[in-house]
Order: structure tokens, then sequence, then C-alpha cells
């Protein structure tokens, strides 16, 4: 393939941070809008296509504060799911845009809670609120961590 | 919830149109970060997520041109895949950010077809290529329509 | 397309019963393998499939119990989640079997509560548990209904 | 957990091979039923999903040679798809039942295509043809396998 067929983009690196940001009192926002694969035969968001973009919003957030987890995880560190809690408000349409709010809300050890908004643009309509826990698991022994990895204590004490 | 609960976005409502841009050649592109869910136990993106980027790329695509998908789902015609292929050339693993570039490479009556390449955000790596043809379908009906539908007729033909 | 390469299936209409069935307590018992889709760069089930097999579990637990959901749907009546939430225990990894039992745990007007248990086939180790509640929907109007539709209300009142 | 909570399943282990077997002509079939979440807006099952089902008749098929999928990718050989072609001839609609018809087409070197045909239960009607092209990877070194591993290939040499 010729350099005429496989230019460089055009969009700058840092083009997709332009799609989240932080906001006051520690929540960080994710924009998502509704494309069909997201929908079912309802016309509506399918039910778990919630946990998708939560995820996304999650990591992104730690993203925002230096964590990159495709690193962490490269240096033997997952964050797994352990529980998780939905409550579906209202229904999100095809061709809507939402804002994917995320915050860490509680810190315990190698136990982190993260609280969900997902809600409309201008903040007048609430479609989910959810709650999510993660644990620190070292991957090779596959076991829960007795501390954080230092470098993810370090960030998340600045909340 | 009280306001200050469920405040206004800080995000201004176009942020979303910020990590999609269109470039020379009419090729468009969308932007992707990999996120867990997007991949396999190879680490690497499972086969399949492709078509939904492809899909949101798309969709994007004919939003950037004015045609909001889910306007013309509403007014009855919808553009379903009726053929589709891929070739894998190289794993995109996660945590990384590529570009899905999509064109609307030729237009015979009732009929789209759209190439893709998904590559590396500075060009040099080309991950995918794809095309997919797309039909318009009277929803009512349940059949093929006989023309596009004026609006984005007149849309397309800018092309 | 001739005959010979369109034959009629070998497999008996009733095939996909063979993989579930009802046992005792009111648990509905559903087998799933995991395949690759299923799993995220871990080697194990991404934390939001479990969702999907516990939507194939209970609209399959309905079936046996005589309500088909896709007619339930053409009547214009939906059962949406309005409520989620599992606790994951142990992971499921790329290549087992498990068991997604389901149980119709509560009835409450419109309300239906689901309780949900992931384990491995020989009952020794529990994956999952989660419960879900369900509330039926007017598809018309998109409206709590008053009361469930009768044909629901007879089946569910022999639990 | 006591035990009459976590009770062994009331099916046997070989119950999910019920809903697969082979056919002439080297088929293999596997059954699935439409659930809300293989569907998009539309009502019909989303043109991505299909790649799920795919993947899973090809495991299923190969299982039932004696290759278990999981088993080779911990032995270090994985089968990732190269090329993906598909034609959607006609929707499938929820709470439909198809059979995913699956055939080991061609074998040159490491490279394994795949033919599909995705039809009614009673073969009169034909919703989808796909080839899928897999080749063998060397999960360690990143690299195309120079040949098949031997017990792979002992059982392709069957057909």
């Amino acid at each position: 393939m010729s350099s005429t067929e496989k230019p460089q983009s055009q969009l700058p690196t840092s083009a997709i941070e332009k799609h989240s940001t932080k906001v006051a009192d520690g929540w960080f926002e994710y924009i998502v809008r509704v494309h069909p694969h997201h929908t079912d035969y309802s016309g509506a968001v399918w039910h778990g296509t919630y946990i998708a973009w939560m995820e996304e919003a999650r990591v992104e957030s730690l993203r925002s504060l230096g964590i990159d987890y495709a690193d962490l995880v490269a240096l033997g560190c997952e964050l797994p799911v352990v529980e998780l809690s939905l409550r579906y408000h209202l229904a999100v349409k095809m061709g809507m845009t939402v804002v994917v709010r995320a915050r860490l809300a509680d810190k315990e050890g190698i136990k982190l809670d993260w609280d969900y908004q997902i809600q409309s643009l201008d903040g007048t309509e609430l479609y989910v609120t959810a709650r999510v826990t993660l644990v620190a698991v070292d991957r090779e022994k596959g076991k829960i961590m007795r501390r954080l990895p230092q470098a993810v204590q370090d960030v998340l004490s600045k909340f």
C-alpha cells in the first residue's frame, strides 16, 4: 500500500480526549452516541450495553488521572469487577447522545467503588444510575493483591 | 434528585464531533480506543468488534453530511447491510487508539458501497480493510426501495 | 439454490430444548459453553457477557412455561429490566461449560424478580449470583401496565 | 452456601452436544434461538451478531472432531480469522430458531477455509451465506506457524 493510500490521520492524537472531561465534585464525563448495535428490538439501548459504556468511562477516567489500564495489565495488575448494580430509570433511544458520569466514590484497601449517572446532555433527564466495585488482582498469582500498586495508590490518594 | 446532583454537562453538545472529521479524497475518520470489552482471550480485538466500529464510523460519516440515521429510520427508511467483507492484516491490542476510515466508494441506485481502512493514528500500520454494501429498505413494506429518499440522494450526489 | 444445497436440518425442532430443563424448587437450568467472543483480554468471561446469558435463560424459562417472549412483544407487551445486580465470585474461563440457573423469586403486580446462580455442571463451584427485576410495559403507550397480560398471569400463578 | 442451594445440575454433561450434530457432506449443524440481545432497533438480528454464531458453530464443529479450542490455545496455537465475507439474503427476526451450518471447505497448509449457511430449521429459507478463513498462529512468537499442530492435522486429514 502506497503512502497516498495510507496517509497520516488528520486528527490530532488528543482527539479522543475531546469527548470526555473532568467536572466538579470528582465526576468524570464521557459522551456516547447511541448507534444501531447498541439497541435491541425495542428501539432503545439493550440493558447490557450500558455495562460497556460504564467500562469505557471508567478506563478513560483513570487515563485522565495518568493510569493507563493496558499498562497496568502489562505490569501484572487487573481490576476486575466483583459487584455491579444498575437501576434503569428511563430508556435511551437510538440516535440520542448521552453523558456517562463516573466517580470514584470510595476506596478501601484494594477495593474501589465507582458511582455512575447516565443522563442527557443538558442534565434534565436521568436514564441510569449504577455502582461498580473493583478489586486489584495479581495476574500471575490469580489472587487479590494485598495493596494497590504504588503508582495507582499515589494517583488515587489525590481524590 | 436535586439540581446539584444532576447538573448540566460541562461538555459542549458538539464534543462528540471532535473525534471524527472529514479528510481528503472523501475519507471520513473516526477514532476509537480499544477497551477491555472489545478484546478476547488473545489480548487483541475480537474479530467481530470491528463490525460495530465500522457501523459507528458510517453513521457518523452520514451525520457529518447532514443525514441523521435515527431520523431516516423514523421516516421509514432503513439501510441494512447486505454484503460485508473484511481482511485482517494485523491485530489491534488493548489500549491502542486507531482510526477507522470510511468512504462512500460507489452508489448505484439504492445500493451504497463503503470502503474501510482501519489504521494507526500515524498511518504507518494498516490493521483491517473492508467493504460494506447497504441497500435502502422501506420499513413498512419490508421491501427494497425503488430509489433513495430525496434528502439522501441530494446529500450523496455531492460526492 | 437447489434442494441438495439447502436440505432440511437433521436436528429435531426440539433440539434446543435439550440443553435446558426445569429442576426442583422452581429453578430452570440453561447450559452455556464459553466461546472466544464471550471472553476478554484476561482469558475469562467479560463481566457484561453474563447479562446476555441471564437474558437467554430467562426467555427460555418463560418459554418452558408456555410464554413465547417474541409473541408477547408482538401482542404489545415488553418486560424490560428495571434493576440488575450481580456478584462475581469466581472467573469463568474460555472453554468451560456452565449452568445458568434462573428462578422467578417474587411477583408483585407487574413486577417480576428473578434470582440467578451461575455454577459449574457438578454444582461444586459458584461463579456468579444475581437478581434481575422486570416490569410489564405497554409498548404502544410506552407506560408501565396496570396488570400483567392475563396469559402471563395464568402461567405465573402456577409457581 | 449449603449443598441444598448448590446442587449438582440435573442436565447430563453432554446436554450441550444435543443442539448440534454432524450431517452429510461434511456439514456441521448448530442451532441458535434469537434472543433480544441478538437484535437491533429493526426487530431483526443485528448484522454483526452472526459473526458470534459462526464462531460458536466453528468451535463446536472442531470439538465434535476431538479438537478442543481452549486446549489448543493452552498449547500455544491460535486460529485467528484473517478473512471474512458474508451475504445477507433475508432478515432473521426475534424469537426465530435457525440452523448455522458450517463446513471445512478447504485446507491448504496452515490456512483453513470454512463455508457457512444460516437457514431455517426446515431448510426452506436461506438467511445468510458466508466464508471465513483462519490461519494457525504460534501464540508465543506471534507468528504464523509453518504447519498445523500434528493433532489438528490428524483430525482434519480425515475430512
